[in-house]
């Protein structure tokens, strides 16, 4: 596999492949547009300048095209910089692909279909079996293509299900050793939590949020669909209020986005179960590459708290 | 009018009907049952000890029944409590009925549907008009009846649909002010905003919390019922995410119960206007019976404050 | 009238007379003096660098002259900038005054001096009357001409006594539907409540605080005036002191610079009225250039929302 | 000295004379009236019950009067009560006075006063020095008999003089300490601080908030009355400014009731010196009949914490 | 084994053995002593009176004694009360000893202590390891018996232990999920983490805090041993460093008690566990005895929340 | 003495000595490497670029040497920068050393040890006098050196030992003020409250957190030496108890840092204390070159604010 970009270092020449992940256009002080290129692949991103671009760069140099580029890696303003020396456009000859551009879950999805599809199988309450196939099943593709969020943690291609089928292992292992946990409302509550996001995300490449993302937000979404898919399906009990329940609550509280704070068992651990995915994800990346006895970047979104690696943990790789 | 409850002294003497609001039995330090009885009548509650009760007296006294009483006022740890000293259970010869007991909405039920009606038919947009109109029919019989609240505001019969017309009030003169309002969206946002308190409360006499209202809330209710209808109506358009934004966002912020603050101008205004209405309600309840160049009691939902009475405004009622 | 500079696209020319609001001086990488000077005309302001600039220029372009400009519109980090082809100053022969070039309220002063003033008349307590005429007429030049702030909500030439006339006439008719509401008490409130920005603000051009706004704060300012002008008047009565009070407690909470809650019920009210005019102004400043379909940019003092401009709402005026 | 109510334990009997602070009256489940009284001594309260009590009782037995008595300490409820066997009004045969009766400071207030004085005469700015002397002698009377408060800390008579007095001394040292405080500014700013508790509280027994007190504050009533007398001597210069800046903002911050936070340096001086005294005020009296190696009750004030007095300090006297 | 008391019902008789947790004195107001006794038996705790008690009787009935009580249920203010008719002091005779009246941990201490030193075992960093046995063996007795909090969660005889035991089967089965974490750190940071309980809180019966649980808390009190404890072993090097973060930071917040937040991934994960565990024991406590269908009581350490059973779960054993 | 780098003006020359502090690597637009160089003097620090820099400019102008630099001082940004003219490296003979390039406290550390010991000998407590002397032995020389903090108050050479002095004349004026104040505890806290920095921090030049000062913090880790030294001392006793509780709960709340608040009277006075001295600090900090009628920037650390010197408070001298 190609050298990935976020391992170049100041000073590195490269020749190679992007997806082009935005483009703006500016004025420079001479008077002569340009274009502020966001490049792409798989392991992440760096920002491109195009002095003096003439309108066919302008319609060719579009988002989601490949490019071909030979530059120089530079820095400006503590960040690098990719300094164009050639850029063309590709075509079926360079045999590149979109796929081959974006970060993805390690799963294959449909690896990961099978798993969640062996937990559904494994519900024993048929109303609540019932409405969660239906729901993964009308969104299967989007489902699996879903990144699970814009930024933070499980933004990639497939992060949605990723997320998912972690949450379900998760699950089991503590209803194990927790006899009074319900399995049947877990599930399908680890599966149904987060599917309004195949709504409210504009989907794998270059995320962002649609209208009604962020007028109704992934929690009411799927809460409504909850109840269309028991009408749909004949379905009146209480196994339909709990299901909204927990997508409801599983944020906790109101200021997290939660309208109702966990009031059952499931409620409460499917909330923790989400928390610890997304935690060991955000540390995940956010140590990777970080050498034993440093500390990482800051994290944000872990109230910006800077992680450290202990002396004695191993070397990251450096591809 | 017979003289209310809540404007009997202590040391007076009684003998009145009153509903019974609730009972529950306790053992004395003799070893004896007991009732403790909430009494209630169209002005307020007390509360009332019947000692020594018989097996008889437990299965005839219970609540929402009607009874006899005569009695004197005494007073316990600072509240009014009923001495009974005699009581027995009403009869058709009584010629007493349920709501007589209750404290209900100034207006008549019939005349705010009116009211409502009106404002409905000023919709102009006929997506927003129809769906308004399906779901306040479908509910029509409970949304008259219902309290708006189990405390704290428009806690009374009736009080839900008394609530709304004097919002829409409010609404129609703001919107003539600032003209930027969308009164289509503004009106349909008020009349629906706490509609699903029809399934969040148990209806208008001792009033308490349904499960669906404990565990959905009445934002969730209601923006489900939206879709539904939506659906029904074969009505698809951005009118139907907005009703549901509307509502959604009604409380303005995630800690006071909404998954998303407001983002459309009528959303916000919706919100103030909810407020300024529910304020005034409260503000009214606490200032009515306090004199002049005095402080009221404190009122909790208004962060605990105690509302001062200008001295040259005028006196209360004692009726 | 001319093309609002807040109109222009990058890559357009214009010739045109502006304001200058503030000029800084900086020195270039060659070792060169240039000036930083921001233009403003009614519409808004742009930044333009004036290189290489001679003691005469620096002596020349200061705050508050108007100069005659031919320049493009280029972008600079994500905002627009002026290139100066030329500039030179105005004399009285380019037949321009500060006044064209400033946003001003959309109503004449006089015009709501005389609203204000028949709000007085309406008062009909004496003691409240005369109290609010004279402060008035104390401040009344400054009062027609003050912004009601630096930056948020009504900051603009007479933007306070527009905020006043807005929330007069909210306050008169949501006191015709809550007759327990004190017109008097409240009409006052509303004409006083903000008066102390006239010592607060410097002034309607490029407004900054006073010492004494930042050491004091305008509600200190003209609770301490309201007494004197009673003693002033002979005036010994409760209204004193609820007059205070409603300014005090118009800012409702501590944290937001009120030392006292609202306590009467217009003090309320008159916090909530102001709430609803302040927020009307900015969500209409937000959205008055979005397309409909789309999202504003955020609103630092809204809580930092972007708000939604409905598809089927009318598109904005393209000046 | 006769032993203090507060010491006595369950069990004993006494024959002591009481000041009593308040009367409320019930009615026992006898329907027999009853009075609760609260008497008071120098060193505290307790509870009393006047069982079927006549009119004549009531009429007698009224707030501010002195009574004697003849008892037993009994405990009801956790709390130390007292059983009356005799209670009779006082004459001036009895020669008690209520000043014996009531908790006062210290130190003399004439010799508070001198001290004051002498500290006054110590500004050498003559405005601040003539500002301050004048609010001094228009409340001397007053100034010398209020509490600080009404509980917490310096709860007593004459409570306000000495917190000042001991602030003035704090003062003193730390400004010895950091030559940059402006003794004339802070000395100034710790006479004036409470200043305005003369007229927020209404007097040194059975103290409570009176209306101005309520609606406006002591710090709004303090810095009304700088810029009165400033007028009333014709000072116009920036240290009236500075005085009511020292009194807005000795609370801090907002929600702690200052409008505005220190922006000088002895404005946060005065605030830290204002919180020092009042804490170990507070402590003081939590750990005074605390034996050593043991904690004290739970002071509301000083968020709720139960202090530990050393099991190698001094055990408390016990009167 | 004996019906537990918190099975019995107002009105019920019982006879029975208990163990007597507190005892207060009062005096009654006839004049009499009596005494207020707390009693306990393994499922939980009643109040009951003796009246008139003799001196005998004070020093006969005393806290941690048990006792041999006829008597019957009653009901005061909302909670069970138990009448007493016949008391007695129990001697060998009685065949019985406190542990039968305690509630403990479900797993015998010896059965848990080898649970514990088999993930000792499973440590393969021998500095860690032997830290972490060193002080379980130092502990070891207080260890098995203390509870892990004095009320809320884990409140029982073993509580300490038995949370431990739970937490590292979680532990053990999230570690598996997530291969980035080091099972050495998290299982040592589990063991460790509340070992200071074992000074911090008096002991099994009647739980308090120490006077250096109060002044210095079970976090500092361990993170000191740690380094004592390598000191003493000779060991320098970064795992000590590590075990005092991971037991520092396990409250995870200031304002939770952690002067440090997790900045290793196990610390943050061991914090995740911890509350797992300590919620999964409040919820299950709740809801033990609620019917299906029906809200538990409110659960002041959960945020006040009540919690539902669902309709179709199992009922609960009315032992 | 010099002048000061920060007395320098936009379009001035210099030559002059300057600490490098810091040194970062960057690659210009036009492909070459150049050098951002922080320089620094005893009054402050400014920046510089070393443009088209050789390997062996890099290799000779690292952080901590000391250069000679003749340049002019421009703006970039708002913020003055050097243009470098010549700069060279400095020897011997340039007579030149570090201790002239940075900031310190205006005490001889010597003299401020003679200070510390002094109270360490006015403690008449056997046990808090071993401890503490012990302590400040062993850390002495890096307790003489160290900064208080990386930046806010006292971040300069010795800064800490200066702010232990003042605290320590703050503390005794205090105490002589409130006479239940133990002067041994309170003494011993002021001295070992912060001394933990010896290891949190890096040391005096380019100071920043050290490993274990990110995840242990100060307050643990003197916390735990003062077991340590009570240990090796054979000091058994309740001194050792709170001298710890004195460190830990000087930061008062959990959110500050103090996993414990203060429980004792000298606790709760030593973090007021801390207060006022940092607070004095970086209020005349931020005054020292503010003229007067002012106001200073804003200050970070003390809520943003930014401070005012009044009218006719001294000029500030320009060196």
């Amino acid at each position: 596999m190609r050298k990935g970009i976020i391992y170049y270092h100041v000073g590195e020449s490269l020749e190679s492949y992007f997806l082009i992940k935005s483009v703006t256009k500016g004025v420079a002080s001479n008077g002569k547009p340009f274009l502020t290129i966001i490049l792409s692949d798989h392991t992440g991103e760096i920002e491109a300048k195009l002095w003096s671009c003439s309108p066919e760069d302008e319609a060719t140099f579009v988002s989601k095209s490949i490019v071909h580029i030979i530059g120089d890696v530079s820095e400006y303003r503590g960040k690098n910089q990719l300094k164009i020396k050639s850029i063309r456009p590709t075509t079926a000859l360079d045999h590149v692909k979109v796929a081959d551009f974006v970060r993805s879950a390690p799963l294959d999805p449909e690896e990961m279909l099978s798993q969640i599809n062996q937990f559904i199988f494994d519900i024993s309450n048929a109303n609540i079996q019932r409405i969660t196939r239906h729901l993964v099943k009308k969104h299967e593709k989007m489902f699996l293509e879903s990144p699970a969020a814009t930024k933070n943690h499980h933004e990639f291609v497939s992060g949605l299900a990723y997320h998912v089928v972690s949450m379900l292992e998760l699950a089991k292992s503590i209803a194990a050793l927790y006899p009074s946990l319900d399995t049947d409302l877990l599930y399908a509550g680890v599966i149904l939590h987060d599917l309004g996001k195949v709504r409210e995300l504009s989907g794998p490449i270059d995320t962002s949020y649609t209208i009604e993302g962020k007028l109704l937000g992934h929690i009411s979404i799927i809460v409504t669909e909850i109840v269309e898919t028991a009408n749909e399906l004949g379905i009146e009990s209480e196994e339909v209020l709990l299901l909204q329940h927990l997508v409801l609550s599983h944020h906790s509280k109101g200021e997290w986005g939660s309208p109702k704070a966990p009031l059952i068992r499931e409620a409460e651990i499917l909330h923790m179960i989400d928390n610890i995915d997304a935690k060991m994800n955000m540390m995940d990346r956010a140590l990777e590459r970080v050498q034993p006895g440093e500390f990482s970047e800051r994290v944000r979104a872990l109230d910006n708290r800077s992680f450290y690696k202990p002396s004695f943990h191993e070397k990251p790789l450096d591809v």
